[in-house]
């Protein structure tokens, strides 16, 4: 063969769409394997839900309904009572990857990234060659219905059918249809995508029906909202050189000094000041022309001061009282213990909160067949379920290293839960699909603190039922020995057997209180009882 | 709170470049932590000057150069022998995300997706400021050198200090500066990658210079180029709905019957026919007006068909002979035993290769210390060398599920190599690092069988080196007692007992004649001796 040259080999230059490439390799955004497409894209829609309604202030009521549509073919209409799309953003937000509103705000919210509902109408739209139709009002009364679909080659959208329609009640619904998806009642399946959604979004009213036509109704354990993150400004310790520049360069302050104060929380005068002593040429500058090097050295100045930690009300956690609550919903738990840690770090300034639970007991853990159990961890990350890729996930790697038998818990034979929840304003997802949390190593070390914690806090209550348990048996075996024994006492002494074998009972319930009663002690300190006003879980209604 | 409406909502709406989007979430290009950020530097420029110079027909010779720039910063200088990039080329080439030559090509490549090179100029630019340096020789003999950066927001390049040069050599040299890196010398750094890269290249030379100033000459074991893997047409069973329908609508042909033939392998003019009995009506059409409902009929028809499989010579596996001249001169094993199994499909048509090796001693397996060993599993893809997210990929999943133990095999203490190569025009990676092969059911069963062929191929020689490991601690014990007995016979006889102790060893010898020879059988069958002609590892020269 002939050496070829390179305008040979160039001739076949191109530019791609990232809807091309994501078109190539669906499987990045989660779409592998029937069952697990199938979540991805009601977790997309469920996402998005949520989001909207709460950035309105308004309590979410979310119905999802799966209808068969053929061979691994799978209609899917969400529905909510959102503050729906304005029409001419309708085609760019769900049409359009790489759009929307969430991807440059510096507040925590459930999606980041502007590819989530972009990605399901690509999905869909590859596997069944049709638009998604959409429907929805906003509060100023416009009220339509349309097709959407993604001009791939262009990443544009394509929007089609645009009517008016007489709905009355604000919201969104997304109908669309799938192939290449499957329904499973399984871990992994679509139903435990959403009783885990329920599990930590207490203040989130699910409605789910299954492709056979049974409804499960997720009821709200909490009536009100969580508490609004609030937009924050970056920490200066959260900043690389470049941010820090590509600030500057967008801002237009007069001086480095006023454009820090502006633009980064915990910049105060006083503070300004303080840098002047390191970095005093620099404050006066214009931040517009600041150079690589102004920027390090302002940024090492920085570094060298004592800083308040970022407001944490940037982050809106779950909260230890609504964890309870949806933990008793969901799992009704015999008893559980919850960790809400403080505010923490990682990339040096960006805040994040990790809070865990365990819970025993109920419907915690995985029931392998009749009194049969296994532990399991329920992954979350600003309240999204992550369902798949733990295997390299921080939660799962700070689970795996707890020594959960230290604590008398057996993940291998224990009903138990273990639920864990990051939230922060920008959580390092480590793909695209954002199934798992980076293995940032001041993230793992959180997750075990708050493991640890929550284990130490389980652990009277399990010793308590294992101690609890041998007890019991001791008590049968001295009872048929007890009964047997009266029975010889009466055949030699003519005596009334009923009434020494009485008598026995009484001496052995002396020395085993507990088990002869059948239940246990009290709990004390943080233990919650077993039967609590805990609401129903999902019922199903057919 | 006020109830926010959906205007106010949306006046945040705004698009971004995909390049945003890395700069944003760099952990999913595989810069995440400091040690595998600089191995995904290193491992894009590799792959990147391999793929030029097989395209180009060119034995690659690759010089990679660290060199240490301050605290978790390096300059890393690659530079090869190949084509070169022409000069109007050079930005998009190096400095746009989602361009270049091979994402739309239907042939087998270590690259498939036009982000790598790119992400090392973004991510050199977010972390140092800096551009990269390139120089460039192409062969009609126009040299140059430039500065190349990202436009981030518009995903456009930026090249500056455009010059010409007296560069006499063809190919490119990458001079570039990258922090939040570090070298180290472990399993998942630098000099692991490029040694495991010599493994799976062996026609390919690398010369290289660690931060210490240490060269490391990796010396190509074949002198050939590999079979240059074929470009190809899809195979009709390999197509989704969408894809049959999108090729038809770019289409030329007159009609569906030539646009087949046109368009994809294996569609003969007795294969029009054989469709022709199914879907008569469709064959005649304009492919231009074939709608979904078409397409969904007409590839019904093909998969009633029956097809030739892929033509295999799309695929260039490394092969048996050259992957046992690798592991000889990088290993140096005492016995290995090599499986290339034949091309089989997945996602329905798509074809791929699975070469698997098992290599034990030498410099096989881990050395934890002194005679104390690890297995080890080498996963590679299209001969690039997998090193971080093995728990995803389908490789351990298929190396786990394998019941070494049966065969003799304790990946927990000896010193052994799995090897698994994947050759594939398209490998469906779990994530845009491509670091992780999608565990996709058939490709998984591919490799599994692989690995039980070379685990039956080496199993005879680990259980005769168990065997003889025996037998020489026997013979040794009674060669202890012969000569205690030699010497007692010899007291109470007055007989010479250098006499009597030979004639007892002699006697002992013929019971374990493999143990006092102290050296194992003759290798039967495809079992390597130990004495190959094994060329020697990489060198270090001061």
């Amino acid at each position: 063969m002939e050496e070829k040259k390179a305008n040979d080999i160039f001739k076949e230059f191109k530019e791609h769409s990232i809807a091309e490439f994501f078109k190539k390799n669906k499987q990045m955004l989660g779409y592998a394997g029937l069952v697990r497409s199938l979540v991805t894209v009601v977790h997309e829609y469920i996402t998005n839900s949520i989001d909207a309604c709460e950035e309105a202030d308004i309590l979410p009521d979310i119905s999802v309904k799966l209808i068969q549509a053929g061979d691994n073919r799978y209609r899917v209409i969400v529905s909510d009572n959102g503050p729906g799309i304005p029409k001419k953003f309708v085609g760019r937000a769900l049409a359009t990857i790489l759009a929307g509103t969430k991807f440059h705000r510096y507040i925590q919210q459930r999606g980041q990234q502007g590819i989530g509902a972009s990605g399901c109408t690509l999905f869909s739209q590859v596997t069944t060659g049709k638009p998604i139709h959409v429907e929805s009002r906003t509060a100023n009364g416009e009220s339509y219905s349309c097709n959407v679909s993604i001009d791939t080659l262009h990443n544009k959208p394509i929007v089609t059918d645009l009517n008016g329609t007489d709905r009355t009640t604000n919201g969104l619904t997304v109908d669309a249809e799938f192939a290449e998806v499957k329904y499973e009642n399984s871990d992994h399946g679509v139903y435990e995508y959403i009783r885990r959604t329920a599990l930590a979004n207490p203040h989130v009213q699910i409605l789910f029906t299954d492709p056979e036509g049974k409804e499960y109704r997720f009821v709200r354990a909490v009536d009100s909202m969580p508490t609004r993150p609030k937009p924050t400004k970056p920490h200066p310790l959260g900043l690389s050189i470049n941010d820090l520049l590509e600030f500057a360069h967008k801002s237009d302050s007069r001086k480095v000094s006023s454009f820090l104060m502006e633009n980064f929380a915990r910049v105060s005068q006083g503070k300004v000041e303080e840098l002047r002593d390191i970095v005093e040429d620099m404050l006066d500058k214009d931040p517009g022309r600041l150079e690589w090097g102004d920027a390090e050295q302002l940024l090492n100045a920085i570094k060298k001061l004592k800083w308040m930690a970022p407001d944490p009300s940037v982050i809106s956690a779950i909260g230890e009282e609504h964890i309870k609550l949806a933990l008793k919903n969901i799992l009704n738990p015999d008893f559980m213990h919850v960790v809400e840690r403080k505010a923490a770090l990682f990339y040096g300034g960006i805040p994040f909160v990790v809070e865990a639970a365990i819970a025993y007991g109920g419907a915690a853990g995985k029931k392998i067949e009749e009194d049969i159990y296994e532990g399991n961890v329920l992954r979350f990350a600003n309240r999204v379920p992550l369902l798949f890729d733990s295997g390299s996930c921080a939660i799962t790697v700070a689970a795996k290293s707890t020594q959960w038998k230290r604590y008398g818990i057996d993940m291998e034979s224990q009903p138990v839960s273990v639920f864990v929840n990051v939230s922060s304003v920008y959580i390092p997802y480590s793909g695209v699909g954002k199934e798992a949390i980076a293995q940032e190593d001041e993230i793992i070390d959180e997750i075990k603190l708050a493991l640890m914690e929550a284990a130490r806090g389980v652990q009277r209550y399990i010793r308590g039922k294992q101690q609890l348990g041998l007890e019991t048996s001791k008590y049968r075996t001295i009872e048929r020995y007890a009964k047997q024994l009266a029975k010889d006492v009466s055949t030699l002494t003519g005596t009334d057997g009923s009434e020494v074998e009485k008598k026995l009972e009484t001496l052995i319930s002396k020395h085993y209180p507990r088990a002869s009663e059948g239940h246990s002690e009290e709990d004390d300190g943080d233990a919650e009882g077993s039967t609590g006003a805990a609401v129903s879980t999902a019922t199903k209604e057919e």
